[in-house]
Parts: C-alpha cells; sequence; structure tokens
C-alpha cells in the first residue's frame, strides 16, 4: 500500500476513481469511461476537493473523447467543446474546475487541423500535465507552509485537503505529512464536518494511513479546545480565492476563521494558485452551491430531522480575508493577504 | 394531541417518559417503575434537558419507594436515601439533578417518623412541587425574555431546551412558543447539535408542532448566517449556572457565544434558579461530562469514523459570563451577568 493517496488515476482509457463516499468503510474504485460517469463522479463527491475536481474533470475529457476518434476532426472538436461545457455543470464553487477545463479547451484548440488520435495524446498529456503540476504543488505549499509551524505544534483542520482533495500530499496537510517524512511531529483535530463528515470519514482515514496523531471532534467543540490552549494553528484548504484573498471552503470554515481570530490562533489557508480567480473580485460574488437538504436531514442512515421541516444547506461559506493570518501557495506565502499582495502573487 | 411536550409524567405508580432517543421517528412511551429504569433513561438521554432530569429524578424516587412500603420505617428511609445517592450518579453536569434529590431527600427527612404511607404522600407531593415549579418557571422565564426581544426577529438556537428538556414551554424556547399564542412570531433557525442531534430531532419536532417557523442548520452554518445579518439573538438553556454567571450547556454553546459576540448579536441564557449553582465558584469547576466515542463515531446507523482513530466526545462546554448579554431567569433578567449581579438574584 502506497502510504499517499492518489484518488483519481488515468488508466489508458479510463478514469480509476476512489469512491470517497465510500470511505472509511470501502475502499470501492470506479471505472469511469464518459464525461457523463465523471460528472455524476463529481456531482455525488465520490471525487471531491477543489484540485482533485480539477484533476477528475481532465481526466473525463480524456475518456469521454476516447469514444469518439472515427468522428471527423470537426465534429470530434465540436464534442470535445461539448464535453468541456458539459463537465462544467457538475459543481460551481472550485474554480479548478473551470480552471482544469479550460486548459484542456486551449489544448484542443492548439491542436488544430491534427489527426483525432494525435490530438487525443495531446490531451491526454495536457490532463497528465494538470495532475503532476498540482502534485508538485502540494509539495511545495508542505515545504512553504512548514516554515509557519514549529514540531510539536497541535493543528485543527476543517473538511479535507489532503490527498484525497488532490494528489498524495493534499493542501492543508501537506506539511503534515511531509513533516511525518522528516520527523517533524504535529498532533491533529479534525472536524469531523457536518453534513458530509469529510473530517470524520476522510481526513482521519489519511491521517491515520500516515500514522499521525489525529483525534476528530465534532465541528461545534473547536471553540471550547482553542479556550483551552490546546490549538496552536488551524490550517484549512480552499475551494475559490477571489481576487482580494476572501477564500471559500467548506462550510464552516469561517465560524473556523472567527474562533481562530477570538483566540489569538493563527488561520492558515493552503492552495495552489489555481484555486486563485482573479476574475471573481470578491468573496461575495463566489458562487456557493447549495445541497440537497437530504444530506442534512438523514445522512447517516436514519433520518434525524421531521418530515416537512426546512433545512439550509450550503457547501460552503466564505472566510474574508481579514481573517486570514496567510494564503498559502506553491509560489509562496502571501502573509495577511490583500487584492494588492494577490495580485503580485499571481503576477498581474 | 396538546399543542405542548410533557415528557416526565408521574402515574400513580409509575414515570411515563417520553423516549427521545426514538425522536422525531417514532413517539415511544416508557413506563419506568424502578429507580434503575430511571438511572438508565436518564444516562441514555431518553430523559434529557437539566430541568426535566431533575423532575425524572424525583418521579424516580417516588416510582422506586412505591415499592418498598412493606418494609420497617427505618429501612424504608435507609433505602430512600440510597435510591436518591444512587440517582445522583446518573449525570455530573445539570445541577438540578442533585438539587431536586436534594429536594426529595429533605421531604423525606421531614417526615420523622411517619407511616411509609404517608411519607409516600409527602415524597410524590414534592416531586410534583418540583415539576409544578419548573412549569410556572418556564412560563415566566417566557415573559420575561420577551421583553429582550421583538415581533419578526429571527432567532438562533443551540441543543434543545423546549418542553421536551424542561415540561411544556422550556426555557430557551418559552419566549417562542408563548409568542406565538399572542401572535407574535419568532423564525428560528435550530442548529442541529452534534452528535446526538438534540436541535434537529427534538427543537425541529417541538417547533414544528407548535406551528413556529423552523429551520435546521448544522451547527457549523451558523456564523455564515449570522454574517449575513440573518441571526437577531442567540437563545440557549443551561445545564448548570456557577456562582459568577459562567454557564455551562451543550457542547458548542460557546462557539456560538464567541460568534454571537464577533457579529455583535445578543447572547441570552435561559433557566430557571434551580440551574443556578451558588456552590460553584466559577465555570471552571463545573464537572464536565464525557461521553462514548460511539456517539461520533457510529451515531446514526453507520460507521463514520475510521477504527482505531480517536475522538473526543465532552457532552457540555462553559462559556464565560463575559459572553453572556443576559441570563433570563424566573426570578428576573441578569443582565451582564457577574459574580454580584448572581448573587444579588439568590438573595444571598
Amino acid at each position: 500500500m502506497e502510504q499517499y493517496v492518489v484518488p483519481v488515476e488515468w488508466q489508458e482509457g479510463y478514469v480509476k476513481v476512489l469512491d470517497q463516499t465510500e470511505l472509511p468503510e470501502r475502499e470501492t474504485w470506479l471505472e469511469i469511461r464518459t464525461a457523463e460517469q465523471m460528472w455524476d463522479a463529481i456531482r455525488r463527491l465520490c471525487v471531491r476537493g477543489a484540485p482533485a475536481i480539477g484533476i477528475g474533470a481532465a481526466y473525463g475529457v480524456c475518456a469521454e473523447m476516447r469514444r469518439h476518434e472515427d468522428e471527423s476532426a470537426s465534429e470530434y472538436h465540436r464534442i470535445l467543446n461539448d464535453t468541456i461545457d458539459y463537465l462544467a455543470t457538475s459543481r460551481p464553487t472550485a474554480v479548478n474546475l473551470f480552471w482544469a477545463l479550460d486548459r484542456m479547451r486551449k489544448a484542443g484548440e492548439a491542436c488544430g487541423n491534427l489527426e483525432n488520435t494525435e490530438t487525443r495524446v495531446k490531451l491526454e498529456e495536457e490532463a497528465n500535465a494538470i495532475e503532476k503540476g498540482e502534485e508538485a504543488a502540494c509539495i511545495a505549499i508542505g515545504e512553504n507552509m512548514l516554515h509557519l509551524l514549529k514540531d510539536g505544534m497541535t493543528i485543527l483542520t476543517h473538511c479535507n485537503a489532503g490527498g484525497l482533495a488532490t494528489v498524495r500530499y493534499g493542501t492543508a496537510l501537506a506539511p503534515i505529512l511531509l513533516g511525518k517524512e522528516r520527523g517533524i511531529n504535529f498532533k491533529v483535530y479534525a472536524d469531523e464536518t457536518r453534513p458530509l463528515l469529510q473530517g470524520a470519514r476522510l481526513t482521519a482515514w489519511e491521517l491515520q494511513r500516515a500514522a499521525v496523531d489525529v483525534t476528530v471532534i465534532t465541528d461545534n467543540m473547536a471553540g471550547m479546545l482553542m479556550a483551552q490552549g490546546k490549538i496552536d494553528a488551524v490550517i484549512v484548504g480552499c475551494d475559490r480565492v477571489a481576487a482580494n484573498g476572501d477564500a471559500a471552503n467548506k462550510v464552516g470554515t469561517y465560524s473556523a476563521a472567527v474562533l481562530a481570530h477570538y483566540h489569538g490562533i493563527p488561520f492558515y489557508v493552503a492552495g495552489p494558485v489555481s484555486t486563485i480567480d482573479m476574475k471573481t473580485p470578491t468573496g461575495a460574488d463566489i458562487p456557493i452551491e447549495q445541497r440537497d437538504p437530504e444530506e442534512v436531514t438523514c445522512g447517516f442512515g436514519r433520518r434525524t430531522v421531521p418530515e416537512g421541516v426546512k433545512v439550509y444547506n450550503p457547501a460552503f461559506d466564505v472566510t474574508p480575508h481579514e481573517l486570514i493570518t496567510a494564503i498559502v501557495t506553491e509560489r509562496g506565502v502571501v502573509m495577511h493577504p490583500d487584492r494588492e499582495k494577490i495580485s503580485a502573487l499571481m503576477g498581474e
């Protein structure tokens, strides 16, 4: 067993996807051969986490296009564009999805009048480059984040921004996994992260595999731990960072940021630059996905909210940049992020 | 169907208890005839909520003592004391349990050399007086709290401090239910309240019965709603208030208080004076019950934390008095509570 997780893998014709909805009970791998199957896998959160969604969508394009090589080149390109448009509708918040699909579109366009089989090679190379780029970004994020931390610290994390959300090292978990390899040990509290329990199901599973000291808490216990002086830093991932440094991430991140602020605990957001969207001016402009109330009302196999009672179920919330101590990317650390500093980081 | 809930009822020889662990799926009523059955019902949270635990324990004494009337008076009193000591071990945090059992002990002692059948009557009268007192306190709390609120406000509540936790009107829910009767309408957001989902299962169930506009959220969404300006006040119950005004309540209450403070939203704690414990100097002196990790790992039929991963599961946390806008009791409202004001309220 490899120590780190590769939740999305290209397999010469199909995409091998770890069905994260089944964790930690079962390790089920899906064979995805069509865009429709990938759309469904993304929507159902079989593959989830902003970078992993981007990688999955790119490979989803590759899988779908394998089925259309006998078409004329123009028909092939029409299908390619439709496939990209279609996959972009799978989820609205994480910008990596649009970023990766945009790269796939441009790679296709650059092929001009090549044979379909040659275009196929270029598309698959591009998807592979997206994956490799995100993997390298994770390691660099881990390196950069380690400079902000000290051996023995206790870290609170929310949701899952590990290998399951990216590839191998993850973003928020990268310093923890990278540190572990080097004998730098952290203790981790994982918010279980209602409603879908990505912290309890996924972060705990990953960190346990990597022999990291991890304790699961319900989301509402984080404040109490902070008040007890048990948390030295909060590290979370992100689904979209706006041009001013506001960051959308799994719902509950904002509450964790306010609690960290109140207790004087640093609050770090980890993400590759593919998650920064200069076309989104502020957090208020980030579309927030509303998901099925059933995730809240009967998430665990048993109905826990009376029939007919209203439920609010946004998948994400936005943490304003004022509450973020630093955004940590593969290009470097942006302390106390704002529009100017993000702009400088992005070279704009 | 009566509109309001009476979760614990004396039935001439046994205690009728609504098994709250089965809500909202099933309305199951238990017939409790021994102290052991009541101990188990309290420990398993079939009956829960500080005032309801006190009422349940008092009636549990009555049920048990019905079985010992043929004993000598001295043996009867020995059993009475043992029964009271035993029931006091069912849960550690809510002080109403000890307060109610103390009243039962004193009522027994006051009987001196009465016949057992006469002592029985006194004990049952005392238990009934405890119930009636708490019911009246709830209505007075509702009245007092209504002065702090305005028609049309949106209220966030955590856990369940309704009729299910007391009798009929509840404490935190009293102004909402009382308001409803008078045409004063509130909109309520109910934190689902992990791990045992008392907000989702119980508060939503109660408020739906009373035709109150209620929406369930996961605990981690409260901050986001506050940031959106959607919450006008937070009202919670309490399990023990220390002499300096620090209040223990369901875990997550502290986080809600910090969030309310950050957003400038009033944070009200509702409870009868039986919940105020002058013998507990500060919140740090309140014993916090640690409960079974399984409540977090497989609470609702499906395992959600990998085997072998550590879990922290305190049932309560403490909100320091500095974060409490007012403690609302049947004797009046204590704005910005501190030791002096609590002392004045308690007449000490």
